[in-house]
């Protein structure tokens, strides 16, 4: 017999269902039936959430933008768990929705149906961390800020720092390839990642765990778990390189008075600061605008129409401020900059603050369309531009800050609510500018269920078959976080 | 009918062929046929080479010590030949060894019977560089050393470095996923190649060739083909991410007593040069008195029982040199090092010359039993030390070098010729001693034919059925250089 449904996710009901705003149809798995919530109690005893108002933060993602309807949530601990937690689902036919810190940003993390929801939550243990190389081994679950306290104790940081640091999983940033703001230096997590540990769609537990820098035997598997976005396996543990905590951080942050100059100011920098230089971020004024609005934050420097965030790390204090110095020195003197401070600790703190805070500041705007783009950086801010005259007075807000060092823009329109025609003047017209320029859809986000449709702006369709083929492969029934990051096959 | 075999690979007969010595069955490839030639000919006229000595070089690896008996050399200049080859080879059920510089060391880039070769040595145009970013695109079989040149004219360097690069191509270096000597500041192939164009085993392209720091579209195809050994596809041309020319670069030479020394120098000398370390590569006494002995050059430092290369690569000389001569002083005063020297730019040369030939004067030996072992930097010297014991005197040299900074060792074993008896004291010894330390059976060099038979010392079997299916699904007649890189399903 069925699970009764009750009000189904009624307790949610100020989020429209994603099945209804997309009109998707559910596909064919068996659906949840008493005897199935009867062997999880069995299993993991305690760990198996149903309650409706206990299920429903599940279903919602960060965003408040999808909605699922899932009626179970698990919470296993261990690897085997996992393993046995998926071979039931596989034997039954039963959809499961890898859920970490459920902070992704195109709905990839929380369930489209009834999709069973497998938390990580409780896979939070280290297993452990080498002085010597500062290599991390942990369990999925394990929360980045945690992380990075835990190795910088010891004398090292996490290859990774984000916005979302306080409630993001180290399995959901692995999941998802999260960039964040230390990828200039440190690179993406293709290569600080050295082994995973991941469960397949069958139960079967794929053991690649090792700790060591450099192994070519055979082809790296690993790599193809690593932003697939829980699609083609459950990563439960993972083997990460910590890189020396620098000895000495500076932010300078800056004005300046157009995109050219934002520009030429990074040219500038990367030659003069070199290999201290970690973070090059951009915003523009009407980011500026939200967060004092919003955050009650203030500008460290005179109104400007593009602030600049810089970040240097290194091994000597004096060598780098030394370095950083001639650089203002130089973007002042030549015009590059209007105005600029170079941080104390505590505006250093301010400075990072208004700059990992946007993202907050906009969701107090109301409905907020976001785009995630990768672009040669020279047409960066062209796009934003031209994104502001297309819509005029029918977006509230249109916005563009971003990892301008990688040549990642974020995009970001504000209404009041969510609204069809908006979304229409905003795509494809977005996807096919980006096309355009080579550029990719979605640089760190993902595409997850808002953005899959869209794949083949950035990809040939040759390449989606072959993506297909490895999901058919690895996930034959599809049973992993259906609905998510490919098309479905036509 | 067939092609007449003539003397077969008479004009080696000074190299025991491969499929005698390893007594390996022939799989059931078609045969090369006359109108096989006469297809190939029409179709990249006077660049199918067939005559005996014309193709025996491309049968022979670098370090003699593999012969294939291939009767025919293909060098397309596009992509489109390559297509077009494949899509016959794999109608006609042809197999196809891709060959780059044959520089590789594990015999993965001669045919072990009569795989047709597949060069790309005509391949060698750059595509595109883009002054701002860094990032060049070029065809798969551009020399490193010519990429190396353009690329420093234009203030860039290529992300990697190693003592092949007069030969290998570009292509090799990506199938090999080759590491090198500047791994240990810019990381890893998996990060810095940013796409790839590979024809795959059916000869269709695809086209992944996109040249952006971030791209979070679908499955990471790509890193499948980053060391794969040609044995998924083709690649046929290579968008790679190159680092600023750094404007200082330094060279410190050491000598340290004790291999412990050895590792202290490097706890040091990572914390005090910090984000200018771009190399720590390390040398037994061993290996100096052999390039001293056949290379005639000789240390630039007292004779020791270690010896130690330190780069540095910068922004800025004087605060270079500032840290390196902080760091030597200390290394000294501690008694860490006993002898050492800052490198003028004609030492810079030699010492770096010293670490670099270390390969070729090994070669003056005899033959030599190569591997390429990835270990916890503590335990890294260890393998030598017990590898010169158990060989004693039936062993002309065992010596141990390589990239300590990567926990990379080369173990080498120098012998008059090569003998089975020699190779069973050696194998699988060598494997099991690096399996318990969970260490990697091949660090850089690949699998090729020589080692992967023994690729369950470094990977769980369930991984190994997951490589071959991936080869399965890529490769389903398994045309692409065969008997390479996984065992033969059992």
């Amino acid at each position: 017999p069925a699970v009764p449904r009750g009000r189904g996710c009624a307790g949610c009901r100020d989020v429209v269902p994603t099945c209804e705003r997309y009109a998707v149809r559910r596909l064919p798995f068996a659906r949840l039936v008493e005897r199935d919530v009867a062997f999880f109690e069995r299993l993991m005893p305690g760990r198996v959430v149903t309650g409706e108002e206990e299920v429903k933060p599940f279903n919602v993602d960060w965003l408040k933008s999808v909605r699922g309807c899932s009626q179970l949530v698990l919470k296993p601990q261990t690897t085997a768990e996992v393993s046995q937690v998926l071979r039931y689902c596989y034997e039954k036919n039963l959809a499961v929705n890898p859920q970490r810190g459920n902070t992704g940003l195109v709905g990839g993390s929380v369930p489209v149906f009834d999709e069973i929801i497998l938390s990580t939550a409780l896979m939070n243990q280290v297993i452990s961390f080498d002085k010597v190389s500062g290599i991390l081994v942990c369990q999925a679950g394990c929360v980045l800020e945690r992380l990075s306290e835990y190795v910088e104790e010891q004398g090292f940081i996490m290859p990774l720092d984000l916005g979302a640091k306080g409630s993001c999983h180290i399995g959901g940033n692995v999941a998802t390839n999260a960039g964040g703001l230390r990828l200039l230096r440190y690179g993406s997590l293709r290569g600080t990642v050295l082994g995973l540990e991941v469960v397949l769609a069958d139960g079967s537990a794929l053991d690649c765990l090792t700790s060591l820098r450099k192994d070519n035997t055979g082809y790296d598997l690993k790599q193809l778990f690593i932003g697939s976005e829980g699609t083609l396996g459950v990563i439960t543990a993972v083997s990460i390189l910590c890189p020396q905590k620098p000895k000495a951080v500076n932010v300078a942050f800056l004005g300046c008075q157009t995109f050219a100059k934002v520009l030429e100011t990074f040219t500038t920098c990367r030659a003069m600061l070199g290999e201290i230089l970690s973070a090059y971020e951009f915003m523009d004024e009407k980011c500026m605008e939200l967060v004092e609005r919003h955050l009650k934050l203030s500008s460290p420097v005179a109104d400007s129409p593009f602030y600049v965030l810089i970040e240097t790390s290194g091994s000597n204090s004096t060598h780098d401020e030394e370095k950083l110095n001639n650089f203002l020195e130089q973007a002042m003197a030549s015009g590059l900059v209007t105005d600029g401070t170079v941080a104390t600790d505590d505006k250093k703190i301010k400075a990072s603050h208004l700059r990992e805070r946007i993202t907050e500041a906009l969701t107090r705007e109301g409905y907020v369309y976001k785009y995630d783009i990768s672009l040669p950086v020279g047409k960066l801010y062209d796009l934003v531009t031209e994104m502001r005259a297309r819509l005029g007075q029918s977006a509230r807000n249109v916005v563009g800050y971003g990892h301008l060092g990688d040549g990642n823009l974020h995009l970001n329109i504000t209404a009041e609510s969510y609204s069809h025609s908006l979304l229409d003047a905003i795509e494809p017209f977005v996807y096919e500018w980006t096309a355009r320029c080579n550029g990719s859809i979605s640089a760190e986000h993902g595409l997850g269920f808002k953005k899959k449709q869209f794949i083949e702006y950035s990809k040939p369709r040759e390449a989606v078959v072959l993506m297909q083929q490895f999901k058919a492969m690895l996930d034959p029934k599809g049973i992993l976080n259906p609905y998510k990051t490919l098309p479905s096959p036509s």
